[in-house]
């Protein structure tokens, strides 16, 4: 009867066992909801393995052949069959995204005439022509033949003809008109100015007020093939220097976005500003021409010797001109005549826009993106990006179709339309999506050049994202490499000494609009980073690679000299992809914002050191600004501090998504979009673009040059202005870190 | 044995099913946190039904006895009593919030020179006074005797003697002046001229140009007291008539906040501008007097009589002027003399802020303010609305601290500084901490004068808040009835037939600057509301009620004349808490896009009717708008369809999350900082103030009267402009309700 008793009790117990196991397990816990681990999930590590080592060079290989099989500049059929292969490649049932489409817009552009092509010579008194410049480059491959090759010229210089004595302006910098201006009288000249120092458009439009009536521009050796200049042995075909007959083709606007409408979407029915209401941009004819006849042009030229600065690779001495050539010049009293016959016209250009959608945070968004558009078949430029961008899409979109990953954030994927013309597709489409965008944009991502060379790699961006890409950049081999790191190849190359980490690779400012980067920095104070693989500088003075712009900029030119193999492509993709990842499924977003509090006070160090006695003597005090930086640094402590005591993947979701809409809005608050009214949509007041050269805020920097030129009141006010702008802009940026009220 | 085998089975089942519930109910769920409830709570209505019960009468009235208890303009001893009231109030211990602070501002204001006052004389050729305006209003009460009541005066004035023939221009609007002209030659007069019609400031500013050299203002007893002028009977203290020495006082700027620091915060180190550059303040002196003196003035003018709708409630012709008195006068061939000594001064304002902090979303933000400054008193203007806030903050601050409630979302209330001189406390606020204002405020609540009168509520607000303030108003008894709702009552004085609602109480529209909500709506897109009780327009002809901005506004006349018993006090109070609490403490914030839509549809179809026909003359397309209407429609609809279909307190929080920001970013999607250049901190593409008078889009109607009287082509591109701007605003903002990307 015990025993019996026992048994029973015991059967009892694993029946009540039984139960409690059921209960507690087997049924549906109304308070256990079936949500619960994915909103918690973190970025899983063994997911970005996985992509790295499905990154394949090949792939990449056959992405830009294809993509660069005809030239596709802006609006072009072979812009539109682009189109068409990024639409197939990202509907593609396998490995596509959940959704692709095209979004166009009319944008104004400027293009030569094929049937009367733009015409640059040296005439005599009685207009016969001396010498003509030539008016294609010099075929090498079928490529360079291809009947779509756009005869070289600067986008949105006037049709005109001018014609005058020729005289050499260096690099069109207003110092250099200046000193020009003092040997010469400029007025009716044909001004000769070489690339760099100045912006494209800016040579042209520095040189107007002087009275000088047209302007070409070329390439100098010395800028870009390390002096080499012979078709022969030296340059491509037979190297990645620049042919003589090269030419960087370009567009000459200062502002980016389609030109009529500023601040709104340039759809069919918008309104447009009046062409010639439209501001810096050419207001005399300019053309780009080869150094071949440049060369020509320059060593013949009369006058004084030019300083040695202004001096290059040309085997002759660069004289100012006489103004025109010089006596025992065969151009003794000739002229040089332009004739520019560019058309402005409205056309249709596309963006191509890709998404997967998020799982959990759907209306957060990763952007990735890079323009299509090239100004022949843009191997490098952009296509070297864009083979990058599918590499990644196909095996992101593979995973996704596959089932067996969707990211937490929305990831959307841009190819912009028209950026050679001034980052027309981008900026359209952050003015059509403003608000949206604005409020959900987590980071842009630009690729656009993935590999100038295959030194090292080059990455810009805000800095409360530095850590992130180290983090991806350290998982990634060095091209070629198997025990270096990306990060380590990096930091060898180019490295700075961080207060808080000690050594480490330097990571660039987003100042400047070089890329579709732009409107998302500037306009809309989204934290984003623009990245590619880049050259050792200490083995080149190349600008830029020297096929930019030009007519070899082919997958020939890509695959032998760039990125043989396309191995620092892959380093690219997967770096990029990484960080991609990592964005959009964290559970804390990988910002930090104490990198960010370092560089505010490196540009508070460096404007305390040169400004502040001078703003102590026009008595504007800097005090504002050192009590801003301070808050925002203690604040950003203390955040990171709350982040660190918390348990993120236990507490409740809105505890995370308070803190990454924190980290998410914190370049929003920088913006003001009434700061600078003479920048087109420059609104960050931390990183808009500088002419004054100074590590520091560029409001304050541009207004104290300003100021100490000029020594008005009225232009120390601008500076104390701008000193309260920038201290509010970072105080109140401050405030958002600050614990919730 | 088959008994025991089944009382065996039986037992075992019951066990079982003991074991089930055990293990089901009885054991902590790991994967149930503790905050599963929390983040699906919704607003619990006991909780409402317990707040509008304990708002209470008394409390409020002994409110409004200690804030009028002396005059309290901005910045003056009498300012910071109620500076360490509100304090005091928001700190106690058991019925304050969780934390209360001031928050400082070194803002411009004026003041006339208590040592020297402000003299306006009539005086003959020996520049005899005949006559003196008098200087303080007569005292009634030992209230209106306090040596702090403030010369009545115009702010931003400017110091100056003016001496002049006198003219009459009616209500100094541009026409009026323009008509006075055609009679007279206006060089070197002074123009007396009555409140109404045209703003303050903009009566000496509309004189300037014609050659006036100073302005007097009055208030007409037509336009404020329905004709009666006798203090003997029939004025105040006899009842809520101003008497004939009330002067309104007021700020003569155009622009709201600090003058000297646009889009900036007035810290002590902030930029500002010199004086010299401040628009849109008076160029002339100008100076408020009394009807009783204006009385005078004006039954002694000469020339041509004024047209009819010049003429006042004096019972005596109003005439151009002779200019000048007339013959018969005794003040034949005198002069008006003004001696005005305003002095501008830099001084420190503060607001008080107090919280109480979210318990899920502290993050979001709920904002109730009004400002603390008056002019006299300011019993009505804005002590009224002040008492009001303090019973709500008593209310809700006991509940926090007896720990029975806490809010969903964080609650702020603000007691804004100087907003008699032009909102200057709100608006310095909103500068301050613009980018997080922006990206986490919920709504705006702005109860400043809280009762004007006892016959209906009136409220003004974004149109997604409609819903919510009908569902308040429903949930509360009109004063003083125990069966009729403030929505009843509301609805019987003021409505319209909604095509969704049927007949609905008429909601008015933020489109001004009137009170502290401008900076909240025109600057930072925040949905906001105004509210008080209000007239009945078939009983008065009062412009607002008759003490406004005089020495009368005092406790005396507000519980006598005003809302005796406070039970319109208690009504706004319990109308406005309930909107609070549902605005903090639902899931699902309790906007509705639909009703924005039909709004913009309304603005539609007048633009339609109004514009289409001249638009399509010019080559104007408004397709573009009707799209953006009716995809805001489509959007609004399908997130509303989402809603419905969704089971939100069981879904991830995200969810709810990302549906309330877009909700509480719809209106932030309307914002444009440029589009409206000339109308500082006005942003809102929708709300922004306009000229037209048509009910519609603003910047469009003013285009469209601008080009329609001008005819010029520029006009009409500017038509285009506006058009283009709204359109791209309504898409932008569609497409933020839309799925997610």
């Amino acid at each position: 009867m015990i025993i019996k008793a026992v048994i029973g009790v015991l059967c009892a117990a694993v029946v009540l066992a039984i139960g409690i196991v059921i209960g507690h397990f087997g049924i549906n816990n109304s308070s256990a909801p079936s949500w619960l681990n994915d909103v918690a999930k973190d970025v899983d590590e063994s997911l970005i393995e996985k992509f790295l080592a499905e990154v394949d060079t090949i792939h990449i290989q056959e992405n830009l052949r294809e993509l660069t099989d005809v030239p596709h500049m802006a609006t072009t059929p072979g812009d539109e069959k682009t189109v068409q292969t990024m639409l197939r490649r990202w509907q593609d049932a396998d490995t596509g995204l959940d959704d692709a489409w095209r979004e166009e817009y009319n944008v104004y552009l400027s293009f030569p005439d094929p049937n009367n092509p733009n015409k640059v010579t040296v005439v005599d008194a009685a207009n016969t022509v001396q010498h003509s410049i030539r008016e294609r480059e010099k075929a090498y491959t079928s490529d360079q033949d291809d009947p779509e090759v756009v005869q070289p010229y600067a986008a949105y210089s006037p049709a005109g003809h001018a014609k005058g004595k020729l005289v050499y302006a260096n690099q069109g910098k207003p110092s250099d008109y200046e000193q020009l201006s003092q040997t010469l009288n400029l007025t009716g000249t044909i001004a000769i100015t070489r690339y760099g120092g100045a912006g494209r458009g800016a040579k042209a439009i520095n040189a107007a007020p002087y009275g000088v009536v047209g302007v070409l521009v070329y390439t100098d050796p010395l800028d870009i093939n390390d002096g080499l200049m012979s078709d022969t042995n030296e340059t491509y075909p037979h190297s990645w220097y620049m042919p003589p007959s090269g030419v960087e083709r370009g567009s000459f606007n200062r502002d980016f976005g389609d030109l009529l409408t500023p601040y709104l979407a340039a759809k069919e029915e918008t309104y447009r500003i009046p062409p010639e209401n439209i501001v810096g941009i050419p207001p005399i004819p300019i053309q780009p021409i080869g150094f071949e006849d440049a060369y020509i042009l320059i060593c013949a030229l009369g006058g004084d010797a030019a300083p040695s600065e202004w001096q290059g690779a040309f085997n002759c001495t660069y004289n100012y001109g006489g103004p025109g050539f010089k006596p025992t010049s065969e151009f003794n009293n000739s002229d040089v005549k332009m004739d520019i016959y560019n058309k402005e016209v409205i056309k249709n250009s596309a963006n191509v826009m890709g998404v997967i959608r998020g799982s959990v945070e759907p209306d957060r968004y990763v952007i990735y993106g890079n323009h299509r558009d090239s100004w022949v078949h843009g191997a490098i430029d952009p296509s070297s990006g864009t083979s990058v961008m599918l590499e990644i899409t196909r095996v992101l979109g593979r995973m996704v179709k596959q089932g067996i990953w969707r990211p937490r954030r929305s990831i959307i994927f841009g190819s912009w339309g028209a950026e050679e013309f001034g980052l027309i597709g981008s900026a359209e489409y952050t003015e059509q999506y403003f608000a949206k965008l604005s409020e959900r944009t987590i980071a842009y991502i630009n690729v656009d050049i993935a590999v100038f060379a295959n030194a090292t790699l080059r990455a810009s961006a805000m800095p409360s994202l530095q850590n992130v890409i180290f983090k991806a950049s350290k998982e990634v081999n060095a091209p070629g490499e198997s025990s270096t790191s990306v990060y380590e190849a990096w930091k060898l190359h180019s490295n700075r000494t961080s207060p808080t980490h000690g050594v480490i690779p330097r990571l660039g400012y987003l100042t400047g609009a070089g890329s579709d980067y732009a409107a998302f920095v500037h306009y809309l104070g989204i934290s984003s980073i623009d990245m590619s693989y880049t050259y050792d500088r200490s083995k080149t003075n190349a600008r830029i690679y020297p096929a930019y712009h030009t007519a070899y900029d082919t997958f020939d030119y890509a695959s032998k000299y760039i990125d043989p193999g396309f191995v620092s492509h892959q380093a690219v993709a997967r770096t990029a992809g990484n960080i991609l990842i990592r964005l959009a499924d964290s559970l804390l977003l990988p910002f930090n914002c104490s990198d960010y509090a370092e560089i505010l006070e490196d540009y508070l160090n460096t404007a305390v050191t040169l400004y502040q006695q001078q703003l102590e003597a026009h008595k504007i005090s800097i005090e504002p600004l050192k009590r801003a930086v301070a808050m925002f640094r203690t604040n950003a402590q203390q955040l990171e501090k709350m982040i660190h005591n918390s348990d993120l993947a236990n507490e409740t979701p809105l505890k995370v998504r308070r803190i990454n809409d924190q980290l998410m809005l914190l370049d929003r608050a920088f913006l003001d979009p009434l700061a600078f009214p003479d920048k087109y949509a420059f609104r960050h007041v931390i990183w808009t673009s500088s002419s004054a050269g100074k590590a520091t805020f560029p409001g304050l920097a541009d207004a104290f040059a300003q100021a100490e030129s000029s020594g008005l009141d009225s232009d120390w006010d601008k500076v104390h202005y701008h000193l309260s702008v920038v201290s509010q802009a970072i105080e109140g940026a401050a405030s958002t870190l600050a614990d919730v009220i």
